[in-house]
Formats: structure tokens, sequence, C-alpha cells
């Protein structure tokens, strides 16, 4: 197929979520809308076949996930949806078919960028020899100074906005191949992992009152530690806490697999100690001076995180 | 290499032309500075090894043609360049050895950005099994309406910023094997083919004057019908104007190999009657009514543009 008419169909496919004057479609760039809030961020991440996603049973979910990755890093900051670009790299096989993988993968992503509101500026589709390779760029709006990694004090209050691990377990499912399944436990692993939610809303909420917010995407066990070295401080972890910060979907993993796991798209946020969290967040823990992490076991007994059983995770 | 160290080499490399704040580097987006001008644009483009470039000589001059075939985007809709994210899917290959493919890769697109002044906002980095896959997401800024394809209008005259088709000679003379060489001609072919010049300036200064303009990424004969569609109007061509619009370096191409070539990255735009072209400008012919885009030779004959022998290039 041309590259025109590749644009064409695309562009009937996200016709629900185009921007007006969509770029690449149009002119040589797209035209932003005015800024509505106090300041405008932009993030960018890449999803790639068969590092991100693998086989082509689940093509229609790496689309939504390309999709909402971003949208949870506009999440982390504090800000709502504007719009995005992308860029395809097609191998010839994704064009093939009546329904190609291309219209599949994109009826994935439109479904996310209808979900949360986010509409399509402007892209680039090109061939490649290689695997499918997604990159988006999105940009957001903050109403208030954007959340950052690096305002979390000693004093604070550590939180995630859900339960944590259930994509891990739901990864697990389909590297066996399981697809779908019956059980309450295992639909709930396989749609966390399959279908992300950004925590939009909760970002949202956040501004003004977190002061340190970051998400969850590569596991807690690697994301926490960036949070502390970005803010300055060290952070003390309740096991007990942990345990219940564990998925029930999850739980059959362990605590160190469950928080290893990724891609759980929670936010992790501090909070001074006189805010009330919101409703669902759970405390993990609390941040301290110094650059230590500590587990602190439902006896007291102290141990560092690293060196306690999940350093071979990180 | 990890992930972090990947990130921490890039980021020395671009400690220069690095915005302040920048993203996927430090929080989980990036904060765009506030808005210079009167409306802000956005544009997205991808550079593919083994389609835009091959072999591992001319990686380098990869990673500026994926500067500077963005920020020419930005210079058809008049903007200066505000800053860029970009994605990196990187082959194991590209990280071996003591300056690495990505190493080179990467001077390459440094010195095009400190060139433009366009600073890195942020980025993601990730491994692929397949080729590289660099996709560059840029930001501008214009003073004014940004410059569109859609206002030329009959009457006004069609030109070109500069002589067109030496890129395509150099993209031959690199197929060929030749990367270097003692002949002016040929020199100054690879130059534009390795390391194309946006017309950054001239955008600029186009803006409210020109009635259309692009950039000529694909070949005139792929891009002003786009222009011509886009505007809703003909266009007569002059074959003798024509063939003053080609570089010296690629008369031996052939008027119809020069002008198909792609990646002239040169302005095409279309000027109300009363104004004065900008200095170096090239008149190429003329707008008219209806939709056909007519060649007319140095005798006055007139045939169609693409059933007239330049069809099997289009």
């Amino acid at each position: 197929m041309e590259e025109a008419a590749l644009v064409e169909q695309l562009k009937r496919r996200f016709a629900a979520v185009l921007a007006p004057g969509a770029a690449g479609l149009m002119d040589d760039a797209a035209t932003l809308p005015p800024i509505s809030g106090a300041a405008r961020v932009v993030s960018t991440d890449q999803l790639i076949e068969g590092v991100h996603f693998v086989g082509d049973e689940h093509v229609q979910s790496a689309g939504w996930r390309a999709i909402a990755r971003n949208l949870s890093d506009l999440a982390a900051m504090g800000a709502s949806p504007v719009g995005f670009t992308w860029t395809l790299a097609l191998p010839t096989r994704w064009l093939a078919g009546r329904t190609s993988l291309l219209d599949t993968f994109a009826r994935g992503a439109v479904a996310a960028c209808a979900r949360y509101g986010l509409p399509l500026l402007g892209g680039d589709v090109a061939a490649t020899s290689g695997p499918f390779v997604c990159s988006v760029t999105v940009l957001g709006d903050v109403r208030g100074a954007p959340l950052s990694r690096a305002g979390a004090r000693p004093g604070d209050g550590l939180f995630v906005s859900r339960p944590l691990g259930a994509s891990a377990r739901g990864l697990e499912l389909v590297l066996r191949g399981v697809a779908r399944s019956r059980r309450v436990l295992e639909r709930r692993a396989l749609a966390a992992h399959l279908w992300p939610e950004p925590e939009l809303a909760l970002g949202r909420a956040l501004v003004g009152r977190a002061s340190a917010c970051m998400d969850v995407s590569d596991g807690l066990l690697r994301d926490l530690p960036r949070l502390c070295r970005a803010s300055g401080i060290g952070a003390e972890l309740s096991e007990e806490e942990l345990w219940a910060a564990v998925d029930p979907a999850a739980r059959a993993l362990g605590l160190a697999v469950a928080l290893a796991g990724g891609e759980d798209y929670a936010l992790l946020f501090s909070l001074p100690p006189r805010r009330r969290p919101p409703r669902g967040a759970l405390r993990i823990g609390r941040v301290v001076e110094g650059s230590a992490l500590t587990l602190v076991g439902a006896t007291g007994a102290r141990r560092p995180l690293f060196s306690g059983g999940f350093d071979h995770f990180a």
C-alpha cells in the first residue's frame, strides 16, 4: 500500500479523535491548541514488537498500551491530555490481510484515545525490514505547577494509588499462552496487563498536594529508588503495608516479584503529614533523611531493602 | 549497557543542547518553555536503518539528517525551533565498540542541534532485535499565522528556495560507494545529501508573505501536487525555469530524475504577484485555476506534467 493510502486509512480510523488541522495529514506540522492551564508538558515513549509485546494475538492491546503508557506519564505530572503525534515503522507483514495488523493496532490505540480524550495531531509512517516500532509523543496541560519526582521531604508519607503486581501476573499468563480465563483473579491480571488504565484524574487531583510523584512503570522496586534519588531522601517501607499493596491477583507471585514486575501504571507519590491521602491510595511507608532504603518487618526488624531479598530483581 | 547508563551517556553528549528540566532524564515529562510568538507547532518524523540510510559509513550523517529533516518541517511552517524529543530503538550492535554507532549517531544529531539551536527535551531508549529506528518530534514557535500548504491562489508565482536535485545526485554517489570526492560538483552533491540544511531563516521570512509553503522532502514532482491539492488549484510550470532550478551538480541526471529525487529540503512556496521574491529564490511557474498541472516548453508547447515524461517517476 502507498503511504498516502495508509495515511488515509489511519485518518478514517482516527476520524473521531482527530485534532483540527492535524499534521502529516495536511501541513508539515500541526498547530497546537492554546494552553489551558499554567504549563504544557511533553513526554515520549516507544513500543517495539518482540520487546513490549510478542506475537499477533495481542496487537490490539499493544495499540491501547502504546497510548496508555504515555498517558500515564502525563498523569505522573498532573497533566490533562492535549494531543499526540506518532511514528509507525511498518513491516510489510503488518499491511497484509483484510483486517491488517496495522488496523488492529490502530483500533486499540483509537479506543484508548477516545476513552481518555487524546486527539491525534500528526504522524509519519514508513516501511521497515525489522519489527513494528510505534513511537508516541504526548502533550498535556497542568493547572498549576507540574508534579515532579524531586519534592519528597523527610516525614512525608509514601503512597501508591492502587494495588500493584496484577500486570506482572497478567504478563506471566500471556507468556504461558493464557489469553482469557474464567477465574476472576486471572481475568483481573490479564486486564491489568493488556488494558492498563492511566491515573489521569488522580494525577490532576495531586497537583498542589503531593510533594513528589511519578508513575510506576518499571516496578515499584526500580521506580521508588528513582524518586528517592531525585528528591535526595531515603525511605522506610513497611513490609506489612507492602503486602497490603499487592493486588490479590498477584499474591501468589510473592512480594518481590509482584513489586518488580512493571507496567502497573499506578502513581507513586509522597504527601506531607498533614495531607489526607486520596481515596483508594495505599500507604507503603515514609520518607526519611539520608539515602538508605529500609524494609521494616512486622516485628519491627529493619534490613536494607536491596540486600534483604529484593536485590536480585532490581 | 543498562538503560540508565545509556541515558547518562546521551545526556553528556547533549550537555550543550539540553533544555533545563529535560525529561526521560528527570521527570516523566518535560515542561515546555512559554510560547514566544503567536502559535506553537509540532511535527514528527522517523529515520530507519536500511531505509533512510544504509551501512555504517554514514551513521553520523544519519544523526544530522534525523534532526535536519524535522527542522525542515518547522521551516515549512515559518517556525523557529523550541526543542525536540526522540525515541531510539537500539540494536545490540549499535552499542558495541569504543566509539559505538549510537555515539556516532548522537554526534551527528548534536551537531545539527547546536547549529540550529534545538534543545533536547526528553526521550526514551529501548532495545530492538531489528534495525535502528530514531523517531524525532520537534516543537517550534511562529510569530504570526503558521504557513500552510492551502493558501495558493490563481495568479501567484511558484518558487523554490534554492536549486534542486543535488541530494538525489549525492544519494546516487553514496549508493555507488562514493563517500568523498575531489570534484567540486560531486562534493556539492554529497554535502547536499549527507548534511542537508533546513531553510529556517527563509521560512520565518515568508510568514505573512507567502500564500502557501511546504518543504520539498519527497522531490518536487511528488510535493508540488500536494500543495496544489491542498490549495485546490492547478499550476503551469516552465520547462526553462525548471531547468534553471536544477542544481549544477544534478544536471547530468536529467530534469525528471533531478526533480523526483527527494531530500532537497528546499522550500516550495507561492507568492502573490505584487510580492518580491526573497533573494536566491527561483521561479518555476505560476498558479492557475482548476487542478491541471501543465508543463510549458521553451517554444510555448503545453503538455500535462504527468503524461509528458514525468509520470513514471511520480
